[in-house]
């Protein structure tokens, strides 16, 4: 049963890879702006938050392919953060995915730009998609607001202003919410969109992809910790000493598992009621146990 | 006759002032994002592209109030523009408009942000307007197609890949189009989209905006020079001395102000066959002798 879903979802990331690799195909080339695009855009990557679009758009009684623009334009509004993110005057990180970040390659200026210029292009992607205007009205407005100032910019306002002191968990849950939740949100609601879904089911799958983008989140500290032990030979805790708020600060490894466990269990139940939930339910429980 | 005209702008900049107040009026605050975008947003400015947008709707028949929300997303994405030219990674300038830019009040990382926020916020604005969907979308794809690494970033890129080297005038012809002009043009279709206008419309539109455009950006160089010499006391041609290239280099200033005239000409052409082109063929003419 599961091998069935890894397939699925290969097939779902060949067709997302391909879309993305084709999103700037036709597009002039101003300096080496194209280039350092399409060297972040195309840096592979598991491509979790398109699948959960086009997913959620088979789920909502759409068809999967029909939700394609607005998958891509989920992933280069992700990959735009990454990029802003790890600039000098944001977290200054040298490397990314083993490879050395896009500043670091083309220089601050066209990395800022390389961000702007994938932003703006979403938003045209969008527009791309054969679908009735209504719905592509919606796509636009969920992934404005989602991943605009009262969503992950938001949250990565409240990360630089947090940063080097200790956070409440609530103030953490605010931030990750922000800063991760909302664009996985968006991810999922945009499939539903496409789909002409109800408001209904895109409340389901608003619920859904909260629970589970909170679940991704408290993993990924955990694996920060656990592989650090294991691979990089850094004490657990080091986090805890260099001030850094995380969850396994807050609530250890084990009160982490117990909060992975409780909120997958209720991404489930939020989306048990669909037709063939079984996708989304191998998904939530995928990513709850995942390693890397 | 000009009187008139200059009660019609300073009514639609008020309208404009007023709108541009309330985009983050509801919004969530998180750390000093907001208080950063409003900063640069609010900084005054003769709002030249969103007037633009409300007097080619009602140039194309519509009501100018119906295209405020098209307006507002345009100047958005100007403020956007001068907030991360302005960064010491790119321009590195200290001030704007007399004050200090944002970055030097807000610091780097929020300013970066403030940009993202302002751009991606821009996009959600558009879906504010009450208006049919397919005029909506038709905004979207305008908007982000001339904003975009096809327009406006891809000129910010040509500039920054440029700099500390002579410019051929073909190349600063295609960077100021893209740079500068690409917005201009949005502003002006985006008026025309509210209103409904034809296909033909929006041609007619478009050559007006270009030409508009490029007259402005001939006439700013030539500001620059003139100005330096009056009130800075910096010679003429010490942007020349810098090796930056401008039409001023290029043409020299009698043959700036020939183009000018020239360009203007153009845009009035361009518009003439509508009912009421008074307020466009006003607008391109105290452009072109504008001394600020």
């Amino acid at each position: 049963m599961e091998k069935d879903f890894t397939v699925q979802m290969k097939r779902d990331q060949e067709l997302i890879e391909r879309a993305l690799s084709e999103v700037f195909r036709d597009g002039e080339r101003y300096a080496d702006l194209q280039e350092a695009m399409e060297y972040s855009l195309l840096a592979g990557g598991k491509r979790i938050r398109p699948v959960l679009t086009l997913e959620t758009c088979r789920l909502c009684g759409g068809e999967p392919a029909q939700a394609l623009p607005f998958a891509c334009a989920v992933e280069m509004i992700h990959t735009y953060s990454l990029i802003h993110d790890d600039l000098p005057a944001m977290d200054d990180d040298q490397l990314r995915r083993g490879r050395p970040t896009n500043h670091v390659v083309y220089g601050e200026a066209t990395a800022i730009l390389a961000g702007d210029g994938l932003l703006t292009a979403a938003f045209e992607e969008l527009t791309r998609a054969e679908l009735p205007a209504d719905r592509v009205v919606e796509a636009v407005a969920c992934l404005s607001r989602c991943a605009g100032p009262a969503g992950m910019v938001g949250g990565q306002a409240l990360d630089m202003a947090g940063e080097g002191r200790g956070m409440t968990r609530s103030e953490l849950e605010q931030l990750q919410s922000l800063k991760t939740g909302a664009l996985i949100s968006a991810a999922a609601q945009l499939g539903c969109i496409a789909a002409g879904g109800s408001r209904e089911d895109r409340d389901r799958v608003r619920a859904y992809a909260q629970a589970l983008g909170r679940a991704f989140q408290v993993r990924d500290d955990m694996l920060d910790v656990i592989s650090s032990d294991q691979e990089l030979g850094k004490p657990v805790g080091s986090d805890q000493a260099n001030e850094k708020s995380t969850f396994v600060t807050a609530l250890g490894l084990e009160g982490c598992q117990r909060l992975v466990d409780e909120l997958t269990g209720r991404a489930v139940k939020a989306i048990e009621g669909f037709e063939q939930p079984d996708f989304h339910i191998w998904l939530a429980e995928s990513l709850a146990k995942r390693m890397k």
